[in-house]
């Protein structure tokens, strides 16, 4: 791209946009640029459907017999072998349940459990915090292991990793910068030194083609209720490589988890399958919505969708770079979009009032500790149009100084 | 009851059962017999509309704006609370999350940081199996750590508690035989070998008036699928009494859990109360169909309830003894109702066969491997002309053999 697009160039970008007709299949309230799709994807009619037929057909009338009629049980393993299919899963890998962070402890349960010489977790100080909290419980029911944190024991996680390591915890895009880690060559680092890698896959999964099987990953997690759209807290996935699921291990050894969970035996067996990294019952509910969203991602090709993603985060740090200059931001993602996810982060000294007033102007992003402002870009959903606006008012709220009003200052955020 | 009562007096019952009008706000299918809400509960118009509201309003119009304004982020809690209500519960010592099978495994493991000098479990060998297979995984990840197992190790509980017992985890009322335990004496026998005690409330919540902080329990774990009616695979629900929450340790630290999980700290922080039993983010669209399910039960007299739940089964055991008398069956449920929850369990050695006929007869109750025939009774929805017709299909397949159709042959079940 050459020179500043103006508004003309934006709508012939979105005329020619091959993904314009996916943001019918989506609710979009008018008006609202939602730029915080990587933190709850928006809604579907599909998600609708499925809901409501899960609820007043299978639940109202059917009742228990939809455990089989309606296919309940099979439904996260069903779910998984979709998400498997977009994150680049050969069937029988992926499970859907639970959440992200239970997920995260029966993976790095599993991966310990195969490198029993070994004690140390290596993980990323700048890491999402549950991935990091989660593994000190994982540490606190494993005396003797410990943790190596990139950015506090070394400023790299490839200068982590040697003979003691047993499981290197990585989040494939940085829930903060977007920040896009190379997959398969620190696979292979972590495999070269005899250790095993889980992915976090959160940022990643409906956000750009990626490939576990070809990238030769061991395990890997990730949500449900961001790129995917499956719905607010939304069940999240696992994924074990078929080459550990004979061996690897994990304790939330529920009923679900069981070769035979209906033959109610007294002694604990672990199903030979991705069963084993299922738990209990599933909120079926909510799993529904997620099938729903998953729908539509039958019609989608990944690389049209990367190819859109760049598309979006490049304008968008193009016309922000150009018209808030000298207004305060600065860049905090990768500027080389090859190392980028779908989403921007700008660093502001007041970060956190400068979200609310564009919040009350309609354009949703947000706020992260301790100044940045983060805007996620669902390709689905999101026009050329949509980073336009978004970054007019964002230069209109810095210039009018209009975030200064009292009711932004900062107060005790939960969002 | 003396004399067996004939079909004019049963709806004389169902006439003057002062909970009769609760039907009304459920979803039960005309004809049908479901005798099978302690597996999966009815559905209710209100869930659906809490459904619905959450679905296309909240998700839909408001997205992420929907975690503060719609009060998704404290709806564990505030929905803890009220099923704490209906377990004895003060507030703040209750939260929904999860599963049942996950919050055995907090419970157990925190019951085990309180007593870090004792090394055994105590459990029933006839206990639902996943609380076992949960055990497991606790003991896989505490080397030294023990299990001793009522009907295995001794013929009753109390006689496995010694010095040495860190906790004992019991069902409340069990799931096949629908036992019912003195939750008050047998806490304070564990206590009394300053041990902690879990209970397993699966079978109980909604089923009949208890009281937790009353009986001074330490630990307790329940689903809210089935009494409850908050719908299939509703999320679960953990009680933890005051004393025990500052101190309580549990190793799915998930950012929900922690104190501050907005700041983004690198280092775990366990919030000081009940959110520390929570990990990740939950299912809100499940969570809001329990909500709806919960508002039903504002306004039941718990007294009321356990009332009619004995009338209940008590006149199931009395029709199906005098109707099917020499047909195979044999009560396994305690005759004294003071000693048996809401369901009732008889014994056929074709029991499979003999459930399938009935459910092809839209009579529903469960199928428990080897042999037992189990029949729920949720006073909500269930009324005494239910009971009759049950029993009078039951009677009609054992007498007719029709349950010796090849199409009710054991074939591996689901159900």
């Amino acid at each position: 791209m050459t020179g500043l697009p103006d508004l003309t160039a934006i709508e012939a970008m979105d005329a020619a946009d091959p993904l314009r007709a996916m943001r019918d299949r989506f609710v979009v309230p008018e008006g609202l640029v939602y730029l915080d799709g990587n933190s709850l994807g928006a809604a579907s009619p599909a998600a609708f459907a499925e809901l409501e037929q899960a609820a007043k057909v299978e639940w109202g009338r059917d009742l228990i017999r939809s455990w089989n009629k309606a296919g309940w049980f099979e439904m996260p393993l069903v779910l998984g072998d979709r998400i498997g299919k977009l994150v680049g899963a050969a069937p029988g890998q992926t499970v859907v349940a639970d959440t992200t962070s239970i997920n995260i402890y029966k993976a790095l349960h599993a991966a310990m459990s195969l490198r029993p010489d070994r004690t140390i977790i290596v993980a990323e100080g700048g890491s999402f915090p549950t991935d990091l909290y989660i593994t000190e419980g994982v540490l606190s029911t494993r005396p003797g292991a410990t943790l190596r944190l990139e950015g506090v024991d070394a400023p790299s996680i490839e200068d982590l990793i040697d003979e003691n390591v047993a499981v290197v915890l990585v989040n494939h895009v940085n829930y903060k910068s977007g920040e896009l880690r190379d997959m398969a060559a620190l696979t292979k680092r972590v495999q070269d030194a005899g250790a095993v890698v889980v992915w976090d896959l959160c940022h990643t999964a409906g956000a750009l083609p990626i490939d576990l099987d070809g990238a030769n990953a061991d395990f890997a997690v990730g949500c449900s209720y961001k790129y995917l759209n499956g719905g607010p807290g939304a069940p999240a996935f696992i994924y074990v490589a078929q080459r550990h699921l004979a061996e690897a291990r994990q304790p939330l050894s529920g009923w679900w988890s069981h070769a035979r969970p209906f033959a109610f035996e007294q002694g604990y067996a672990a199903d030979a399958g991705i069963r084993r990294f299922q738990c209990g019952t599933q909120c079926i509910l909510s799993m529904r919505a997620l099938k729903g969203a998953l729908d539509i991602w039958d019609d989608v090709d990944m690389h049209a969708l990367r190819r859109k993603s760049v598309a979006l985060t490049d304008l968008f740090i193009q016309l922000v770079e150009a018209k808030c200059e000298g207004l305060g931001l600065t860049l905090e993602s990768p500027r080389d979009s090859s190392r980028r996810g779908s989403q921007v982060a700008f660093r502001h000294d007041n970060a956190y009032a400068v979200m609310q007033a564009l919040i009350e102007r309609d354009v949703i992003g947000d706020f992260r500790a301790p100044s940045t402002l983060r805007f996620g870009f669902t390709p689905l959903y999101i026009g050329f149009k949509d980073v336009w606006t978004g970054v007019e008012v964002l230069e209109d709220i810095l210039r009018s100084d209009a975030w200064k009003d009292e009711r932004f200052a900062v107060k005790a955020a939960v969002t």
